[in-house]
């Protein structure tokens, strides 16, 4: 028996519970212990000799300061709901729609300047003169309205109450003062900021790594008047919260063009990330991000000059923090934690230019999750949660590794929970065993996959936050499917393929509906775009196209590369054109889709040249078809979820559109299981990934082995 | 016992089979014999005393002289299939798409001025002097085109076949010579036309009327050179069979400004009649209409001069026919003849301005029907198909009258069908005893309804063809469900509301995909016709919208009533905003909703105030909904399908926007039946919609009245 690993653990320690802490960092052995939003740590654990991370969230906890300083308070741009005038005049009361408790009016005269009122009937914005506000009633009056046109107020607000103070209040009855969050935008905000961190840094000797939750701004999150309209937008990976008429100012300065309230409005459709941004949206992206880090790198210079590390947790206020941002080894952090849920977030983490990666697993130690379900309450199942979570986390971890993994949240709730403990324990064996084979790497298909999207790598991995929050896009179906998959995945934008980024490409997959950020929108405008796509399948490349791939309007086609894909959309247009008859290939079926797929229909899908070999269809409408194209191919998918019937089908259609043969080594040939295979240490890894026990064998270059696993059991074995 | 009333009767008559066409006659109380498509009338039938009605299609049936003026051939646009270059030169064979049979390229040079050739990845037209016809192999070449980039041909082609001979060949399995279509556009093909049918009515001293069938151009049938692919385009609204070098010339003349092959073309997709026009496709309509009536006029006068009638059969070559187009009347038509499957077309013809209306039943007298299922043959059941038909038709017919019913086709046919034979014997009793109790009016409840689309009362009742073609679209289900509900219709356009027709409308019912004609596309880009729309609702109209209704680009709603309807559809840029909570009012649900209906989910729509009545949901989502607005209401329905449920939910729907009370006379109490009421004769017809026993009453002046009815039965009753 080889000596039991220990290390690369991550303990939510708590005053107050001592002996927990210090026994279950035995059991799991952990090597740090951390606080977390909602507890501390005693002297006693803090000099226990474990690793002290400390979390610090900088723009908030000064209530004090920022009661002194409300004009540094964080803003962001409201629009309130349209409202139809009857009369030549017009009141709107600016809070009616919003949570007074989050927003509050900014009418200093520098934040004036950027209010807009628009006539949305018209879509035209109304002079100053034709409207005027009243501190008093919180009231913008509109004089010379149209009768019976609709009116908007844009306006800025401060926001009184940091989101995830806000969130915590709600969701787990908190009852301590609202935290408010301060812009660090202001010289006056940085220096306070800059002496409290080292004064925290002076006080607090016994941490060895800062963990920054994150840096500065949060994503946005809006809250609703109304009960049954609380959340009135959530768009994780907006940078509408750094907004402030500094910030415009400022912007105005540097980029030679001012930007207007409209142009984080738009029409209250706001720009959310999954959607194209455009180029003002861009400059002010990369003017915000340019300014968290340089901000940033002098707080991450003076935690280490305390000798300390500097870790940054990349959730709640991340924005500008993006890990595959060309600028984030620019901050310095000696690591990244990523809380996560699915393996997509894992292969985030794993592959961010850092020194330490560390995942943040589920479930949370609060009585209840995420969307409110019970975890470390009566009616949860901590132990089915971490299992789950872990099932996705385990095959990301199979092909990249991290270095660390971790917990959150109150230890004491785990006490009435043994099983978890044990669990616990259980999978930080698996974690240290699998961590330790990645030496020399995982044995990968000669398959290089592109997965193309407007905002290329800046979102490797991930769209916008969770699965939870994106599962009505299927890109994030498929990532999470590649998270496990034995490929090589990069992610790349319209202008890396302008720029030559398909050179080493062998399938370059599209998925999203049209106009998307995902599908691209009116990126698939370019000539030059379609025809080097064209190009590159024409001469060997294979285009995997999902739900409504390079779909514009404008074109003869609808999906740009329908040409490639054999397949294209009728909107409406072409309600009127035939279609063509065909037959379901069911050779093809058998060999590329696995039993247990799902292929949801699409209305309106047509074949264009009728040489497409389609493999699956539903009410006479194809759902997927290959289509050769010179020496290439396009494959079609009407949609995709992720399930592991899915992801084997994709795993093959890769295969396929790489002209690789499916008899590989070191697969699994059921498609509940997966597995890896480390070169180096000669050790094959074999995971189910369902809840029931399943048979499975894999070829090796010394013959078939089998095995049978029990649920989300995994086995290693030498080759 | 009251005398069996006789007359408003066609029979199509049969040369070899008369005493089987006197026998009918007689027994189904015709008036006038016709001749079919296929049949010819003896002497002994012409000779036998009743009307006689002629067959005529004026454009064919003249081969001889087509083929010794094949310049004068019918024509039309067509475009290669998008063809990828993978050179500096590309070459296109026009024809491989097309029918052979049906089109033959026009390469001389007042068609070849009007060829173009597209890059169509660039959406660029190529200079003339970048391409080449080679008459030999038939094929566009293309020198310098781009590799990589797609490109199209478009083209003037010859009609060498006229469609609806083509269609019956196949169907039918006719063996004759192909008929070719005359174009009257040159004055030789009007002169040859015109002699033609003098001589005809010359030789015809029987025929007391000429039966056009219709005027000149067939709707758009554009075949395909696969047997997979045969039926590449039809459209019974479009106007692309009337082009020529001729026209297109013309038409600069008077418009002054020309028309290219692109307008016709729109990238491949032609302009479907389900899309809005634009101005130029409005102009040529115009131009052609003008053409068709002024000519056609002609050929009417010159009928009239022999002492005879002419009737047009508003089917096949009915291209600027349309009976509710601002000129039908300069015609001079006698009578309309429209062939019916549906209620929608008995309204149709029902409500045209010309004296006699006649609809022509189904099942044809064929051994199949259109799309190929037995009729007249083993495996048929025309007695069925009859009261199915006559189902749809006899709730129109009791909300307006038509004149004469008829049959067509080979009356042999029915031979084998004795109880085919006894069911149109009591099918015309009841239809002459409907259309006796016609005079002084139907009651009608005092609800006015005006349907809302691009194309306004010009295609008032249909969208465009049959039924089974465009039930796709929601509106055609509303329309036919309206066409036997005891309100008030008409059609208008949304340059109507912009001129005050919304004046004495107390609902307007918008419906549709977003951007087709019958939504209404970019015409709600118009703020003045969105705030008519708003102030006539507010001060309390009521709104129907259904499906995607008023939903254009570029505001902050995507419906642009969604004030009014309170509901709104995200397509993709706000998927990250938060939905209102709502309950369905169960309430309003019992009471709105019969049992039966069936509404269909829409992904996408949410309430924008959150203050609309949600009466029926599905997984969350609002399918049906009010929302007060001022002194009025929107409704909103995701979807609609015609059955009897859905019918009577409608009605429903239509009382409720006029703030009626639901317990009217004159109504039947289950949805299944329906009835109409006389006041002149004091008559109360009911009908029994479905194929099983329904029991019903209906409350009347002089107390409630009960019913037992058979399938498909009608009762009449005193009050």
């Amino acid at each position: 028996m080889t000596e039991k690993l220990t290390g690369g653990f991550t303990l939510p320690g708590e005053a107050g519970y001592e002996d927990l802490t210090l026994q279950l960092a035995k059991k799991w052995g952990a090597d740090v212990i951390r606080d977390s939003d909602g507890t501390e740590l005693s002297d006693e654990i803090t000099n226990s000799g474990y690793g002290i991370y400390s979390t610090i969230c900088i723009i908030r906890d000064h209530n004090e300061w920022a009661k002194e300083h409300p004009q540094y308070l964080q803003q962001s741009f409201l629009m309130t709901q349209p409202v139809m005038a009857t009369e030549i005049s017009l009141s709107i009361h600016l809070m009616k729609d919003f949570f007074e408790e989050q927003f509050k009016v900014n009418d200093s005269a520098d934040s004036l300047k950027y209010w807009e009122v628009y006539d949305r009937t018209s879509e035209t914005k109304l002079a100053a003169e034709c409207w005027s506000y009243d501190e008093k009633s919180g009231d913008v009056t509109i004089s010379g309205a149209t009768p019976f046109h609709n009116y908007t107020v844009s306006f800025l607000a401060y926001r009184i109450w940091e989101e995830i103070s806000m969130y915590n209040h709600v969701t787990n009855n908190w009852d301590k003062e609202h935290l408010m969050p301060v812009d660090p935008r202001s010289s006056e905000a940085q220096d306070y900021m800059y002496g409290w961190l080292k004064n925290w840094c002076e006080t607090h000797p016994h941490t060895t790594v800062v963990r920054f939750t994150s840096m500065f701004y949060n994503f946005v999150w809006i809250w609703g008047s109304s009960e049954r309209n609380r959340n009135l937008f959530t768009d994780w990976g907006s940078y509408d919260f750094t907004v402030s008429p500094q910030a415009l100012d400022e912007f105005e300065k540097e980029y030679g063009y001012a930007l207007c309230a409209e142009d984080f409005i738009n029409q209250g459709k706001l720009h959310v990330t999954h959607m194209p941004a455009e180029k003002k949206q861009r400059d002010y992206m990369d003017f915000t991000n340019r300014f968290v880090i340089a901000y940033g790198k002098k707080l991450v210079d003076l935690v280490h000059e305390y000798g300390k590390k500097a870790y940054v947790f990349y959730d709640d206020s991340w924005v500008g923090v993006e890990p595959y941002g060309e600028r984030f080894p620019e901050f310095g952090f000696d690591g990244l934690i990523k809380c996560v849920f699915s393996g997509y977030e894992a292969r985030l983490c794993a592959g961010a230019k850092v020194e330490t990666h560390e995942l943040r697993l589920h479930p949370y130690l609060f009585p209840v999750g995420l969307g409110g379900a019970p975890t470390f309450t009566e009616g949860g199942d901590p132990t089915r949660d971490a299992k789950e979570y872990w099932n996705h986390v385990r095959r990301a971890l199979l092909r990249e590794p991290v270095d660390r993994l971790g917990l959150g949240g109150y230890l004491h709730l785990v006490q009435d929970y043994p099983d978890f403990c044990d669990y616990i324990e259980e999978l930080m064996d698996e974690f240290r065993t699998i961590k330790s084979m990645h030496g020399g790497g995982v044995y990968t298909l000669p398959v290089n996959v592109a997965v193309l999207h407007s905002w290329g790598a800046l979102r490797s991995w991930t769209l916008s936050g969770h699965f939870h929050e994106t599962y009505m896009h299927d890109l994030i179906h498929i990532n999470e499917s590649l998270a496990g998959l034995p490929v090589n995945v990069k992610f790349i934008s319209f202008e890396d393929v302008e720029n030559g980024a398909l050179a080493d490409v062998d399938v370059v997959i599209n998925v999203g509906k049209a106009g998307t950020a995902w599908s691209g929108g009116s990126a698939w405008k370019s000539a030059s775009l379609v025809a080097k796509l064209q190009e590159w399948v024409y001469k060997g490349g294979c285009l995997i196209g999902v739900g409504e791939p390079s779909a514009t309007e404008g074109f003869a086609d609808y999906f740009r590369m329908s040409q490639v894909l054999g397949v294209d959309e009728d909107t409406g247009a072409k309600v009127c054109h035939g279609r063509w008859q065909f037959d379901v290939d069911e050779t093809l079926a058998e060999q590329l889709i696995p039993a247990g797929t799902v292929i949801p229909k699409k209305e309106g899908i047509f074949l264009t040249d009728g040489e497409a070999k389609v493999f699956a269809a539903e009410d006479g409408i194809p759902t997927a078809a290959v289509h050769a194209f010179g020496q290439g191919k396009g494959i079609y998918l009407a949609g995709y979820q992720y399930n592991n019937a899915n992801t084997r089908m994709l795993l093959q259609l890769l295969m396929y559109a790489k002209g690789l043969s499916f008899a590989q080594n070191y697969l699994t040939d059921c498609a509940d299981t997966e597995c890896a295979y480390y070169p180096n240490s000669k050790k094959l890894v074999v995971i189910n990934n369902s809840d029931h026990v399943q048979t499975t064998s894999v070829m090796t270059e010394t013959g078939k082995k089998e095995f049978t696993l029990q649920p989300f059991e995994t086995q290693m074995a030498d080759v």
